[in-house]
């Protein structure tokens, strides 16, 4: 009987991590998600690259309101070196974007291009900020 | 003679050198400057530094219409890590930034907190792209 009070008690503290785990994981600043991604892309494919980036961000802006901006720069001395200043609406605004054909068929027809990939998780300094 | 006509084509070659850099340092993408400020501030300092960029990036988007965005993030797993994107209408508006009381008082105020800066030149993958 000892045993079924110990385990009991082990659950109900799992079960309070992984909620915890779960706020935590979306709440950042009042529910938004915002990321640096940080690419190296193959120089010979540069040019197919850009194109199928343009493409799925104009998509992702056009058709989803939790897209609140994908805004990429490339690096004037080194073209191939792109980073994404990501920023959508909360955690669900980005697991909806991730199984949006558009982004599937970005992520798919890019593959093989991306020589890294390394995605930052970040928090905004100033979190209602714009673009003028 | 032939001194004088030598002297007079490194001139006009020299004239037509310092207008094409000009032009091109301008230049990037219709005008826009836009980079990506890359600091580390010094840990016990952080609090003092970002309420003083706050109040930086307030005072530049309220103030200055040349001053598109400084938008500011930090590292989940290492807060001390900066980045900041700057977009500005064009140089001509960058140059006045840096000169203005806002601007200078940041600067001078966190000189001995910023460890590293690094200042990457970019070019944005869609000029006119937002935040929504």
């Amino acid at each position: 009987m000892n045993t079924w009070k110990v385990l009991f008690r082990q659950w109900v503290l799992a079960a309070a991590f992984a909620l915890g785990a779960a706020s935590s994981a979306s709440a950042g600043s009042g529910g938004q998600m915002v990321r640096l991604a940080k690419l190296v892309i193959d120089e010979p494919q540069l040019a197919a690259y850009r194109s199928l980036l343009v493409e799925e961000i104009e998509a992702s802006m056009r058709l989803e309101p939790g897209v609140r901006t994908l805004y990429a720069v490339s690096e004037k001395n080194r073209p191939t070196h792109i980073t994404i200043l990501e920023i959508y609406a909360d955690k669900a605004a980005y697991e909806k974007h991730i199984r949006t054909p558009h982004f599937l068929k970005y992520k798919t027809g890019t593959a093989h291009m991306v020589k890294s990939l390394e995605l930052i998780e970040t928090v905004p300094l100033i979190e209602d900020l714009k673009i003028k």
